[in-house]
């Protein structure tokens, strides 16, 4: 029941592809993140141009807002949104756990309310798959209980096996055999639980596998080896997804132990604050030094910005006009993150992933 | 040395043809206003997929802001903002009338304090052309004294006189052969201002003419008299500008008394405020009708927000995310505007002018 396919491999490192209801995808890859149906100032004709594969859009805030009697009506999220390659969705379990003003959690599933309004909802693991069937999400996310950071031993085992029997219940609640479904591992940062949860994602069976609960404020060191240790333990033929994670380095890094999916706010939120990622390392776009200055941010990226304005624009408009500056930094900082994963892909097919690994290890991200 | 070419007319309205340094353009046009070297959330690959022939910048934000030089280093305008058709200037004096904290006029030139940062900076006429020269815009405007409104017959007359003596020394300060210069009309709403104003102005020589000091808050009925009246003052042969102008009616209207050019940010700060025009008349995106509609915003509408997005998803990004909708939106206004000119241009080579603006009329703008 997996659609993906292994093609190559390089230590850990996989090259793969992913058969998804709205396309096909080329692993490893990266989803930019379209919180509220859109990345700000970003749009479908702009995401083509960048050739990203397939976005992420979020199942909390789509749900609160435009809300499901639209979205059934207007008949689903790719129509709504105008984009007709693959979106996940993850199940909201994350964003009630961060944004919502109150929840409560018990067996059944949780109760929130809305950070907009108060307004109070019920969201079960039933519930989520339903919702993102509804949506028509290519992949769907399980509802997760999001472990809190840190966590005693005895705090993660009884979340992670609660997390265990909500993913056994969203795969009973699945109806639609056309869209996938991942589960997700959980444990913090303990060896032998995030061994039992993927183990037991495993016995359940998804058509994919996602690390949850990393990048919530643990040591690196920690973070990578909870992702390698959940690598080894999830099945070479079915994808491998880290979410939430991160800095191209982060990318780079989780490829070689394994990761084949990435999403991060982090490309498109840093560019809003004019932080930008190049392949000569981070540039501050409000520095002085680039006032007068007719260089493109990143020589080497082919992206419409990179193409078409100088670092001299681009300050300008940071201080000038920011509606103008979201879009022409986020086409960038997306655009270099998709090229990482495009280098990636290659350096695998051709064999050069440590060449590439290395050189990675000496940008000043 | 006019660069203007009429090719036919339909009563007082004029198809026309204007050879500018960067291209030729085709009147009656409409031109985008970038004020500080883009208009918010466009950039010029929605510029070219909505066929604007030329935009104008402003030159009091451009020269605080990046100033001169940034721009001179970067080599003008078109360069800077990575546009490669006509750009029209203004001269800086109405912003400076409108804009700035102090200002202080003599028959030398202007003194005015930055409405950024305080600092004060002198324009002349001389300074003026100099500065817009540098810019490299293909038409660039004397600079006249602003007459405000209400003014008394004896005020308006002393300060048009004024703006003549200067429009006579950016004449001769002009250097560039390849550049345009466009004096302006002043007068108020005095006939005989106007009427002497139009004869002293065409005594000078310019390469066009435009119509200043209107929609300044004068009654509709004094614009559109003073309109027809400069313009039956104004030469045949020479393009006619009408600065500053106007709903969607005020176009065709002004078409209708002989004006080729228009200029206003009446499209895009009204798309940023949710309010539209369409073929069917004004649409406010906020209304709750819109909320569960698979409708486009304009069904007769090309632009690439009626192709792809429905009046949901539009109502959705107005509220969700201010960048994305800005940027949806303002596409819509300016194609509309841009389309609505190219209809005009249409209905005279066809003969159907009079049928159009019946037409246009009925529309509830």
């Amino acid at each position: 029941m997996s659609n993906f396919q292994l093609i190559k491999k390089a230590g850990k490192a996989r090259r793969g592809r992913i058969k998804l209801f709205h396309g096909t995808v080329e692993t490893p890859m990266f989803m930019p993140v379209a919180t509220n149906g859109a990345i700000k100032g970003i749009l479908p004709n702009d995401l083509i141009e960048m050739d990203a594969q397939i976005i992420l859009a979020n199942t909390y805030h789509m749900f609160l807002r435009p809300g499901m009697e639209v979205l059934n009506e207007i008949g689903g999220l790719h129509k709504f949104m105008s984009w007709d390659r693959p979106i996940l969705t993850d199940s909201g379990g994350f964003q009630i756990w961060s944004l919502s003003k109150l929840n409560k959690i018990n067996e059944q599933g949780a109760r929130f309310k809305s950070h907009l309004d108060g307004a109070i909802f019920d969201l079960s693991p039933e519930k989520a798959v339903a919702i993102q069937e509804d949506f028509g999400s290519d992949i769907h996310m399980v509802l997760d209980e999001c472990t809190d950071h840190p966590a005693t031993y005895e705090q993660a085992k009884s979340s992670m096996e609660r997390s265990m029997r909500w993913a056994a219940r969203c795969r009973s609640a699945k109806t639609k055999g056309e869209l996938s479904q991942f589960g997700i591992v959980q444990g913090s940062i303990y060896q032998d639980l995030r061994k039992q949860s993927c183990e037991q994602l495993i016995d359940i069976g998804f058509d994919g596998y996602a690390i949850g609960g990393l990048s919530v404020g643990e040591d690196k060191a920690d973070m990578r080896e909870m992702t390698e240790l959940s690598c080894d333990h999830l099945p070479e033929d079915h994808a491998r997804y880290l979410m939430g994670v991160g800095t191209p380095a982060d990318l780079v890094e989780s490829v070689a132990l394994g990761v084949d999916i990435f999403d991060c706010v982090m490309p498109s939120r840093n560019a809003r604050r004019g932080t930008l990622f190049t392949s000569e390392g981070r540039v501050s776009i409000k520095n002085s030094k680039h006032k007068v200055s007719e260089d493109p941010l990143d020589p080497n990226c082919r992206c419409y910005t990179c193409s078409n304005f100088s670092k001299s624009y681009l300050r300008h408009m940071f201080f000038v006009n920011e509606t103008t500056s979201h879009r022409l930094l986020t086409i960038h900082n997306l655009t270099f993150y998709l090229d990482l994963m495009h280098k990636i892909r290659q350096s695998i097919e051709s064999e050069q992933f440590d060449e590439l690994l290395k050189q990675q290890r000496s940008i000043p991200y």
